[in-house]
């Protein structure tokens, strides 16, 4: 836990280190993924999410370092959230949280939840539910202070666990990407989510770092806890995986780079195949015909994106679209017979009309 | 350990399964995939590699149900290599196939070498050293016996092992995909190499199928030698993670599938865009000139993708090629001065000259 003592020491460090023109290599490393993310520079309120944890502490305290530095002119909101998952040491993280950003003279947005019974209601898990409310609070927060981005801290640790939790659900190519850098906070929003640690930083510099701005961090006990199978990914997985290969965190946090570029080539491919296939009389937007002959053409990858693409186009999401469903399809597009029709999950269907897909939507979202 | 009393019985419950006109579920598969596999039916030689483990040993005695069921026709020889890693028991497994192929009535091809000392010589590590010289041998038999197909027992399991290691190793992709089910033994050989058992045959079922011929199987002691990672990643790795996900050697393996049909459709569209790109003047095949301005557009995954191609057709392969170089390579593209040189691995140069890069063999290289 973090003395009252300690922390004003470290922002009189950063001060000094400000004056020394010289910047930690840390804060360094976080300016330049800073530009490389487009993050606003000036004139602009971020949200930076803290748990009291040593990635969120390490994140608050190098963007501090580099306003101190004026490398950054930036009014900056500290949002904590209290899951009352653990009761009174959860309390306690608040209030350390409040006293770290009181005395770094930084806003806070403090809020909380019983996780926990809104689990058991939603019938989700608690990891599920305590992420479900943990980002409804960050949209709150970025709401009411106008923020343009809310930044969290997740590190290339956080960034491996993710990969390996959907490589062992049979994740696709998009699951293998991992977390996104940066991304609307929620669909359509302008206000974006970023995390500037995710693609250099490991939990190991975070920690580092915190020791030498002499700021204790707080331990979340809930990372001992080997019910949440990211817990028991951290401490027995990536152990032993790192057994095999001492650069693991490196490799696979590369690959997820790699892939996500190759997702990108594949969506943006599915994208043009679809927009070619839509009927040229409507605007092709919104078209819910879709011509057969050259989605039947294309590499099986390209055809079941495009045909992903065109779902969601028309039926607002993917929820309970599984393969079976865009095999059955697939199935259409070669079936002789015109007139077949495939249900989707909700009630719309897909049916073949001559050389067209048609899409119709349920009853029920009919106007 | 086999015992001879046991053999014959399996080979006659073969023959008199057959005579019901029904054929067990192992071997019903096989058949499926083998079909799908489009592997030949009558009429040719196949080489079928066998260890004496139960992989190896199952996928022989399902082809053997298969044949004395009259689904296929086919001459069989049964490859045995024996690596003299492991002594005595090394000669007994040697034995041990021989007499069972005898009371099969195939033929038999056995080949040794003494794979540590080649290891020693070639400075490869023992697993390394041991693939290459039994796939040596496996490509002299297929070529003695005027082979079409040399057929190996690899299971869903080996393919997650292949996968994970891949995985923790940094792969992109193409490693994400594992082992293919069919390709050229060797480059641009006509005899394939293919994995009928690799897409859904569980390691549990080939020991399954082996009980229920009632044949026992040689356990490989290298199975348990803690020194490979192959067998750490099976007897560690793969447990641990099916503590996550009870399917996940399903899960990986069908990931593994749409992951390769993704490559594949990547793998098209940069090989066409390679083709828009090479020069009109020359054959597009042997052109050593790029165009820059479609390659610059296209997007990163693509853009990587030709530009190893085009190197591969140049270079003649990709050997200490990395990633630092091709992205040397996209620097040029953008680079705004003419005249700049990479030098590559080996001696070759790629040069920037205008609006195309220049391929230039080593001075070693030319004639």
């Amino acid at each position: 836990m973090m003395t009252s003592r300690k922390t004003p020491q470290a922002s009189n460090k950063s001060k000094s280190t400000s004056h020394r023109g010289s910047l930690t290599k840390f804060a360094r490393s976080l300016l330049d993924e800073w530009r490389k993310l487009g993050l606003p520079l000036s004139n602009a309120t971020i949200v930076v999410a803290v748990s009291g944890g040593a990635d969120s502490v390490a994140l608050l305290l190098a963007i501090n370092e580099l306003i101190r530095a004026k490398k950054l002119t930036l009014t900056i909101v500290v949002a904590h959230f209290n899951h009352k998952l653990r009761g009174a040491a959860g309390d306690a993280d608040a209030r350390w949280v409040k006293s770290l950003v009181r005395q770094l003279t930084y806003r806070i947005a403090a809020g909380s939840a019983d996780v926990k019974s809104r689990a058991r209601k939603q019938k989700e898990n608690v990891e599920q539910a305590a992420r479900k409310a943990r980002y409804d609070f960050l949209a709150r927060a970025a709401r009411s202070h106008k923020s343009r981005a809310v930044l969290t801290a997740h590190t290339m640790n956080d960034q491996v666990e993710t990969v390996l939790l959907n490589f062992m659900r049979g994740a696709g190519l998009d699951g293998l990407t991992g977390m996104d850098a940066v991304r609307p906070l929620t669909i359509a929003s302008e206000t974006i989510l970023a995390r500037p640690l995710l693609c250099w930083a490991r939990r190991q510099d975070t920690r580092n770092y915190c020791a030498t701005k002499s700021v204790e961090y707080r331990e979340d006990q809930m990372n001992f806890d080997e019910a949440f199978s990211r817990v028991r990914v951290r401490n027995q997985l990536v152990p032993l995986m790192e057994s095999f290969n001492t650069r693991l965190i490196d490799n696979v946090a590369r690959s997820a780079e790699i892939l996500r570029q190759d997702n990108l080539a594949l969506e943006g491919a599915a994208a043009r195949l679809l927009e070619l296939s839509s009927t040229p009389k409507e605007s092709r937007q919104n078209s819910n015909h879709l011509r057969l002959d050259l989605i039947k053409l294309a590499p099986v990858a390209l055809r079941r994106r495009a045909l992903r693409l065109w779902l969601m186009r028309h039926r607002g999401s993917l929820t309970r679209i599984d393969l079976a469903h865009i095999a059955a399809i697939e199935k259409l597009l070669v079936s002789t017979k015109s007139g077949r029709i495939i249900e989707l999950p909700g009630g719309a269907t897909v049916i073949r009309k001559g050389g067209f897909l048609q899409f119709c939507a349920s009853e029920r979202g009919r106007p």
